[in-house]
């Protein structure tokens, strides 16, 4: 049994930090990086892959919309082809600080409002598909199963990883419940962590509906933005462990 | 006998366009290409290292301080190694271009305040040096013969390569006269092309004391952000043509 | 007989010019600002205000997103309080030059895509109209007629002014033919001189079903990103004045 | 006996706090607010604007480089016209988020490597007295005795304000002990008070030499970006208080 745990990292801009880069790489097995357009800089990029290639830390390109100033959750209606050119130029930005460290950019994630718009916006979901096949397809990139973006990704010959995010709900149809819904996101470590132990060992969640999902992932996203949520983080990564699962990154 | 013309392209901004990179590519051999911190944009790149590539033009990052609203072209007291990361991250970005256009990033030359400060800041000058070697100590630097950047950079290993201005007026020691002096810069066609034939040539200038002066370069900077200036830079070629000089990057 | 015409300035940013305002500013009467979040930079809205103040042109505050790469022209989902809050900041940056100038801010005209979303998107032209309700309720809000924008305008007890546009094509029930409709956009000069002359003398035009369709305007918008466009503005109010029309800013 | 306390305040961004605005605002009587250049944001300003009326505490613009990756702290070579332009933007900016809360921007106190360059370096100096001058010549200026900008700002007629540190060391002179130098930064919390309180009650301090030194000042700058700093400023206050100190803001 082998799970992958990501979470969001470098995610600090010049004198503002944010979250605990380097607990969290002690965690987790793939570390998506910000690429200096929704969060990170260069020295921040230096930093977190240098360390993450020191653990044996996954590094994955959390690309996205250039909007420091709304941290990248504002949907921005970018014309694809710019969407594309600019998703290229993350790629290669974060993969020439992935190499200095002695590794490469190892899959790709979009991060925040733009993770949510190629669930569904065809144009922009092709447009970052269409970014990863001319950089390199060889790259596997993370998503939800259903998305647009993981289907034109599919058709376009690249490697798709689905992943499950560890707190949580689903519905009975395997999507995500809106987080303006009631009980959407889990906050008790127990919990969390017990589910990420069914999903890693093949066992059936409860649902919203209070049925039993198997959830199909490769890899579960954690958060670590919060000081509690790095320790839910340790939480799941425990939990996992004494479950026996081996944690790797995805594809090792 | 051999010559490289190079010239700053890309040097637009979303919907502000700069030159005519399209005319200034059929005059070149080597194209100096903004990576989006002083000037150009993803979507920029792109089409110009496409271009660049059908034309056999070789593909330079043009890297600059982060510094739109001043075009790059204010000296900025940036921190040593963020100056480092900064370059490396251009390169980065341009590169992801140039190897989806079919080559990759030929050399490394420094735009505006930046090539300024290097010719003398000995910090900033190491930075950029270091960012080039960590990224890839293959690749040529182009800069002006004394300047504290070549003299470091051949000090750490790399390849530097001497380039001459076309329209600037020399010191009898081989520098460049201040732009702040009367008849530093040349504006006469002809006038320039002789002298760019001259030392294609090895055949002296005349400095601006009046004596000859040899000047030492591979490559000779001609500008292309004016309607004129594209004028000026056809002339260049046709007279090196003339003298029997062979256009072509330098190193091939 | 009064009429107002109106246009874009102020937009180039840094090194890059955009338009000729020097000579639109000879052709309007009232100058739609940029506030340096789509375009402009504090040394263009120095300079713009000023040459406003001294040809007797309104200036007004041509608010947009904080999109410089997409010109204002792509919908950003801002959260509507942090959309107030940018507008008054451009508000207050504007002003300041206009009354260095010996002037004030005189209207409020929302730029590109932020223009066309507060058409419909009621919370965000709710929050741009909470903007100038809180920087200064006499100003008057400019835009369409049946926009959300100036609906809530109204109703917040704002002045409201409509415009027009001197070379859009216009349905049967008075909105703008869509863009990507064929006719769409007028581009013979003496049509568009003609029309325009309607509309100020109260006269109907032909609609695009080919049906007299009378527009009620005090503002007339006219462009000037193009030396083919200051034209076409220049012939426009030759043919008011010549029809008796006296051009004035709105108001005055 | 009055005495000012002045701190920065409003320097997060975007999704990154920095500091504890709220609490700091119930210690000191004047607000460093910055402008969105070198930090804090649309949003931001006004939050901090409003709730500074609401105490009774007077705001400042404290105006910065253009340079958010930097926090304003390197020194940008702009050009003197470009500067007083963008500074004329900040408080113009400010001044709308202070006249919404209540009142208005009350002084002008320039940040980082802006405030230092300005000791010194005649011509960014007299662009932010230019600034200022043509803004609101009735605001005062907050500064160092000795520095290029208060002189400067006194010979174009500005109401000048000489401020001390609560924490730095004085050399005989009375100038500020350079970072560089060990014992340059006081740390102890009952020295610093015991110092503020002996500069507010016109007794003299100990110089770096071990002498006495009368520091004359209308305002004591304290810092607030870290849990520690706020603790050192409730100290400081307290201690005014219990010498009979009246903390108000200068000029009240």
């Amino acid at each position: 049994m082998l799970m992958d745990l990501n979470a969001d990292l470098g995610e600090g801009f010049g004198s503002w930090p944010m979250g605990d880069d380097s607990a969290l790489l002690d965690v987790v097995t793939s570390a998506n990086v910000a690429c200096g357009f929704h969060a990170g800089d260069p020295s921040i990029m230096r930093r977190v892959t240098a360390q993450a290639v020191e653990r044996g830390v996954a590094i994955g390109a959390h690309v996205g919309y250039a909007d420091k100033a709304g941290f990248g959750r504002r949907f921005v209606d970018i014309e694809p082809d710019a969407l594309r050119d600019e998703i290229v130029y993350q790629l290669g930005a974060l993969d020439a600080f992935a190499r200095i460290a002695g590794d490469r950019v190892r899959y790709v994630k979009p991060h925040g409002a733009l993770y949510n718009t190629i669930g569904h916006h065809e144009a922009q979901a092709a447009a970052v598909v269409g970014a990863v096949a001319d950089y390199d397809r060889t790259l596997p990139v993370l998503g939800l199963p259903g998305s647009a973006w993981l289907r034109l990704a599919a058709e376009a010959g690249l490697t798709v990883i689905h992943e499950a995010f560890a707190d949580r709900a689903y519905t009975p149809e395997g999507t995500l419940v809106s987080r303006r819904e009631a009980g959407s996101v889990l906050h008790d470590a127990d919990e969390i962590a017990a589910r990420c132990t069914a999903m890693a060992t093949g066992r059936p969640i409860t649902d919203s509906a209070g049925g039993e999902l198997t959830v199909d992932a490769a890899s579960i996203c954690v958060h670590g933005d919060t000081p509690g949520a790095v320790g839910i983080a340790r939480r799941v990564r425990a939990a996992l462990e004494d479950a026996g699962v081996t944690l790797s990154p995805f594809g090792r």
